[in-house]
């Protein structure tokens, strides 16, 4: 069973033992005969791949009201996963979920590594500095680098111990954002393995 | 008396009764005649004003080790003039600082309104919102506007008041924070207060 989670920048594959990547500027979707049960938040190829018989779309077995209308699919689907947590979607941007008893609570948005280190270099070359993820968040800080570090990384601490659930880490940069939460469970598979959930409960209609 | 704090891009006066700003780019220092006491977190135009002897930098008079090198002075006259207290300067960036007993703890800077919107702007078209500033922050969002709003803003609250102290707000952005801290003080005049008081401790050296 082929599985791909494709982004605005690439297909993400599993085929049920390895995960792989393609650029979605040129991976050719029809080069695929078999089955592909995906998901997908890029617009202009969601209108291309439903044109295609074996591109499956997983999104239309989902209870969209317990959702709201703009909320990416990747994020349904992670919230789909789990029953306590909060879910930290580290790329990009950062989305934080929070799901309690299984009931999708709601979410933001915060702005990923690259993204935030980008806005203070254009605020002031005096703060053009990468993130220091070791930087010990119950001390106020007294140097630059820190001062940017723990703006960025105990605001978004603050709130996310906040809820008190556990907290699952996901998406390209969740080893940096384990040595903040270091608690925190990082699951790779985690939208992969609600992707094979849904599959299983629609096996009457999918399979 | 004069006093003037002089950012990257503008000159505040204050002269007693009325402020009024001047754009570095077209104002010419030595016009005046009458003695002017400054701070200046602009490098360039630091170096300039020390060679006219009527303008008088207040920043030989702070005891400098009791903060970091590379901090602002603005943001050091911000702190000599309170006691017990976080201040948060929203400008182009947002320097949050604590005192306690007369004491800098430290501090961390956090990105401006326009700053962030940009970034959220640049992750994704579909991020590009104003905040919300009415927003709820009690209520995990659960639409997108909300989300970046609640992003930007409840990490930052989160942080500030784990301090449990009272909070003074500064700077051009001041009222708009004050929807989200509503128990916060504005005060506008607080690097002018401290300059002021700076000069009466040194008025024997400066008047």
């Amino acid at each position: 069973m082929l599985l791909c989670d494709i982004g605005n920048t690439s297909y993400h594959f599993f085929d049920g033992e390895n995960s792989y990547k393609r650029d979605v500027t040129s991976f050719e979707p029809s080069s695929l005969q078999e089955k592909v049960y995906f998901i997908c938040v890029n617009n202009t190829l969601h209108v291309k791949l439903k044109s295609l018989h074996n591109w499956i779309d997983l999104a239309q077995y989902i209870a969209k009201d317990k959702y709201y209308k703009t909320m990416g699919i990747d994020r349904i689907f992670a919230v789909e996963a789990v029953a306590n947590a909060v879910i930290i979607d580290a790329g990009s941007a950062v989305t934080v979920d929070v799901v309690q008893k299984g009931r999708f609570v709601g979410g933001f948005i915060y702005p990923g590594i690259r993204a935030m280190q980008k806005t203070y270099e254009n605020i002031s070359p005096a703060l053009s500095y990468s993130f220091n993820f070791e930087c010990d968040l119950d001390i106020m800080p007294k140097n630059s680098q820190d001062a940017i570090s723990y703006g960025y990384l105990k605001t978004l601490y603050c709130e996310v111990m906040s809820h008190k659930l556990p907290i699952i880490l996901t998406g390209g940069d969740a080893s940096e954002f384990q040595k903040i939460f270091t608690n925190a469970t990082i699951d790779t598979a985690l939208i992969f393995n609600s992707m094979k959930k849904i599959i299983q409960q629609n096996e009457d209609t999918l399979c």
